[in-house]
């Protein structure tokens, strides 16, 4: 049986501008571009992981919008990418969901800009997951990435997309490029 | 000399979703991400195209701001974004700023997300780009896409990003992707 695959895009804990551990906000567009993103390569959830209880209240009247309200007579695939999304408090609670749903231990998957200690190249990353039938947990901070500590409790940490000389590429666009490359079609 | 590559984000002709052909509005959102995307990737300009006045000018207030205003002090990194954004009110306008430019006639790329007679892999296109000296011009349709008479207009069309049973992409994450597979590090 092939591994399963889940997203989180964490809110708390992340750095700011300031290197200062903060909440980030969720923003709507985050929310449509990576469910769509992550309905696209075939993610089986997309955990947008939040401790503010207006943060969730947020993301419920949106979903609510888009999965029973008017949203999915507008858009039906608009419903179909957002059937993907769970909300969680905190990264270890996605993690004990997924691992109770799937019964076997989550493996957490670090991602960020900036290079880290005994990162694995996406190559590696890929032949991983395809060699593992547990399922992984992909974490993309928000603001100015996930917390080293974060990091350093996941089991694996992605090496980043190396730009040229830039290295400020949007969340949602680093999880399109990420998921492209550890999940994505290789036949060129 | 390698060649260069522009990117358009095409507003009109484009496709809404009752396959009308429409002028589509500017989004912010886009302008941000897909400038950010650029930039990561070395892409030398970044076409908005547009024929409509007020678009025009919105595009100029939000660059202003970036660039001169308030948000080049508050984000720098946005400023250099930014600074690859270029308007053209037609697909032949930037096709020819960016020859006259590079004294050499632009080849056109369209991309999409349903299949077409004639379009090339990601791989053929990657070794046509590595091969050539010309500048590439790739053009991204808003709202429902590319209308087929611009599809037919180019020089070369990208197969599409195949999704598993789902092809509703952002923009935003279709720039991403087909950069990347175009353009990004192959060294896995």
């Amino acid at each position: 049986m092939p591994s399963k695959i889940y997203i989180g895009l964490v809110h708390y804990p992340i750095y700011d501008k300031r290197h200062a551990v903060v909440a980030s906000a969720v923003t709507n567009f985050d929310l449509h571009d990576i469910a769509r993103t992550a309905r696209t390569f075939g993610v089986n959830g997309f955990y947008m992981i939040t401790p503010l209880e207006s943060q969730i209240q947020l993301i419920q009247r949106i979903l609510h919008h888009w999965t029973d309200g008017k949203g999915s007579i507008y858009n039906a695939t608009r419903k179909e990418s957002f059937s993907l999304v769970r909300i969680a408090k905190t990264i270890e609670e996605a993690s004990e969901e997924i691992s109770i749903s799937c019964e076997r231990q989550t493996l957490r998957v670090a991602t960020g800009a900036k290079s880290h200690p005994g990162s694995l190249s996406f190559g590696e990353m890929r032949r991983i997951i395809e060699g593992s039938e547990a399922p992984f947990l992909i974490l993309f901070g928000t603001g100015w990435g996930l917390t080293h500590e974060v990091k350093e409790s996941c089991d694996y940490i992605l090496t980043p997309i190396e730009g040229r000389g830039y290295n400020h590429l949007p969340v949602r666009a680093a999880v399109a490029i990420i998921l492209d490359r550890l999940l994505g079609d290789r036949v060129f």
